[in-house]
């Protein structure tokens, strides 16, 4: 629940475009950060979303789970950490917290599972799997 | 699970730039179809969420859980459901799902719990608990 | 500069989470406006843009111009006009204006200018000029 | 036209969720960039978009043009630079174009003007022509 110990993570800062008339970053801008930096730790780990794509496999979120804790403004720094773990045969299930920056202040919890599918099928993530090491 | 027996439903048309490169409505995008049904479905029970917000009064969301089943595309007509209970004294859940047009195809299933905020703290939904027959 | 003799006009109603902290739609927000009621345009004159996409041919925008009058908010309705002509061989220019609902206040005047692309190069619009009747 | 000589630059890198599926980042985008580095700018003179709305004194613009020379994709890096001149008592003029990184390739080049308003009036930018130097 600290700064330590993740698999990744990626600082952002809030943009004013972020914020919806609450004065607060809107609750959807959330899924953005978090599948930017799941992004960002796939191409660290050798996996390029956008290559797969062009080859015909895409990694896709089945389901989503986020506790909104404490909301985030403008100007905001946060992290957004990535840990990984297989569930099953065929899903990945991302554990990713935001904190905000410096004070470590728990903004949300999110879970987020996921698939590789080719031609909107589930496919064994083999590939995949090998270069995260799971 | 249909079209019928809801509370309230709303209609939209995905929009092209809400699609991403996978050539899909990227998923953050289904949480702003969401809010604009809530949204639409609290001003027909005469609760205006901006209105709310300049007396002091945030409604806020706690917590989402989406069930992503199958994805929408370009120019794909769908309704947005939404149905709400009370969960204890302070939170609201609304459940919301997704129903491609005209084949009724099960898009996402979605759990959407709020709760009245003023100034940082929940505070009883009374009138907004009213207002709903709930 | 009234609701009559445009080509094409297509109706809103300004979703919350368009607007930012300001109050207001956020300026990027109207060229998405724009954009849908570009493609709309297109579609109801037999012009598909994710069609043409797919076949290798992709319409881009080369330049936009938007005089932003009077902003809009939560849950105003408008709508937004689109009137074409072609600009020389290759340009088609797309003359755009947003109008609030039911004062048709004048919100934005804009002028958007595209040209029709294949593997990066302008390709001479012929079959769709055609189908617009330009 | 290169990197140098700038009033302010802030760099980024292209999100994938800000790419359509042109595969190319979606025109509406270059605005949020062009406002975030717009909002750095102004931040790092001392003068705070989100402090000056709660004084009830907004920023806002009143014209944009942008020429799009040539795309940005997935993960792209790019700056982009923010020059400001007065034009008249009340206009703030932005200059502000992007490069691609490290190649510097022009991606496009905008004029935004700008006004101070209160109360949906605007009034001469005293302070924040001082602070600017201008």
């Amino acid at each position: 629940m600290t700064e330590t110990n993740h698999q990744y993570k990626s600082e952002f800062i809030v943009r004013d475009y972020e914020c919806d008339l609450q004065g607060v970053v809107n609750n959807a801008n959330y899924q953005h950060y978090l599948e930017h930096a799941r992004h960002e730790f796939l191409i660290s780990n050798g996996i390029d979303f956008v290559e797969l794509h062009n080859k015909g496999i895409d990694l896709i979120v089945t389901r989503v789970e986020i506790e909104y804790k404490y909301p985030l403004r403008s100007r905001d720094k946060f992290f957004v950490t990535v840990d990984i773990q297989r569930e099953g045969n065929a899903r990945l299930v991302f554990i990713q917290d935001i904190f905000r920056v410096p004070d470590e202040k728990l903004i949300i919890r999110a879970k987020v599972t996921g698939v590789a599918s080719k031609k909107g099928r589930p496919v064994p993530p083999g590939d995949i799997v090998e270069k995260l090491g799971l």
